[in-house]
């Protein structure tokens, strides 16, 4: 396994790194961005795994979320993954943005003709992980995730489908019930088929209401955001599932926030604090 | 003067609002954005005005430096004006990015065709420190500058030009002696015409050779950016000129930062904390 990296931004005493490199998972070219605080010079550190949204790649969130300087501060070292695969043969609908490239969901595709590249669910919790912390100055198995929208859904759902493999997980603005949302309805049907059934393994309420468990969920929603009045995001669903299954669930409604990154870097400070605790615990 | 408001977001417990309004100095419709703090909810509050570098709107600065946390927290407003007139009949050259829109150099164009939208330094200086007095929470009077490269250059001609109108000044990477960088000099020759002699106006470090002179001037300039290293920016060219006037001047070497808005990212804490003591002494 290469990793070629292809460029190096000095940002906060640390660095932003961005890499390419041919995954076995989706069977393309990936890109992904790895910023290391100036702490990973001596020691290894924990990661923090951030899931963008629909429409992102690795660079969204480095350049608008306002986190490295957290990181810094911490000593944490953050993975900007991509949200899909790419590539001139990879399948797409080019005049959509919430359906092929952009918008992987961060499931395993099942149905053509996305299975052959779409296998984003895997390419984060089983790919990255290994490759990075054998390339990188991480502590191995201690990471964490967080994500917005789309990626705030991939973060819960990775975290509840594996809670031993996450120290924490929280998620800004995110998809918690995509199979009740269009969004999630448009992608989980292209992806998975129609059965329904098979939805169930990547719906953040439904694993809940099937028994999926971890310590706690830390969530930031804005009132004024329109994903949220669009009933794209449904944190009261979750939070149904969450009080019936009595899984520890920090809810916050933000007043007049909306879903961007504006919103992000508001409170990215205080999950990252977050994790940064939880990691401190594990290590 | 009407200013219409084209977006209002939440952040950091405050507003970043975009306005749109008829300028009467450039003579076109011009957007300028406004970070108001949570404290201008109920005090007058000082200004920091934010000079953009060239290809950049409104938009970059308030996306990328990450400066309304900090803003936030000192209870400083930012003003992020464009770096240049717009609009159809406005003129341009389409394939450069280093003249016309994007790059108007915070100068008054002299040159056809320049001169009738080209009034950058006046829009600046004259005409939106009033106009933002009377419609928001300012404090009259009170306000300091900064910016990035173009806009580097824009914050310190703006102070030398001013020093009794700006209570502090600072920049990353700026262009201190455009006379003698390739950028500058295309942008001078083409808005103010062939005589040298009508560009020292407008050069920082000519204005301090010719006798201009601030309380201080706090710059920070990255070791590893390239176009310090293509000779755009020339700091010893300025650094020199202080030197010999007398001019207090911090001028910090950044190992290893490069151009980017990662590196404004990374001091712009210690610049705006810079700025909110000189402002604080003056309200």
């Amino acid at each position: 396994m290469t990793l070629k990296r292809i460029e190096s931004i000095k940002e906060f005493g640390g660095y932003l790194n961005r890499y390419t490199h041919d995954s076995e998972t989706c069977h393309c070219e990936m890109t992904f961005s790895v910023y290391l605080p100036p702490q990973a010079e001596t020691n290894n550190v924990p990661a923090l795994y951030w899931l963008s949204g629909l429409t992102c790649n690795d660079d969204n969130a480095r350049i608008k979320a306002g986190a490295q300087r957290y990181a810094a501060e911490h000593g944490i070292a953050i993975i900007f993954p991509d949200t899909s695969p790419r590539g001139e043969d990879v399948a797409d609908e080019a005049e959509r943005y919430d359906l092929g490239k952009g918008a992987g969901f961060y499931v395993n595709a099942t149905q053509a003709p996305w299975a052959k590249h779409y296998q984003m669910y895997d390419y984060v919790t089983k790919e990255l992980p290994p490759l990075l912390e054998n390339n990188f100055p991480l502590l191995p198995g201690i990471k964490s995730i967080s994500g917005h929208s789309m990626g705030g859904h991939g973060a819960l759902i990775c975290a509840l489908k594996n809670p031993q493999s996450y120290s924490s997980v929280s998620a800004f603005s995110p998809i918690c019930n995509p199979m009740n949302g269009d969004w999630g309805k448009g992608c989980l049907s292209a992806y998975l088929g129609d059965d329904t059934n098979n939805w169930n393994a990547y719906d953040a309420t439904a694993l809940i209401e099937a028994g999926a468990k971890v310590l706690d969920i830390l969530i930031d929603q804005g009132t004024a955001d329109e994903f949220y009045d669009e009933q794209q995001l449904l944190p009261e669903n979750l939070q149904a599932a969450c009080k019936k299954a009595q899984q520890p669930l920090t809810l916050r409604m933000q007043d007049g926030y909306d879903h961007s990154y504006h919103f992000i870097a508001s409170f990215i400070g205080e999950h990252i604090a977050y994790h940064a605790k939880a990691l401190k615990n594990k290590s």
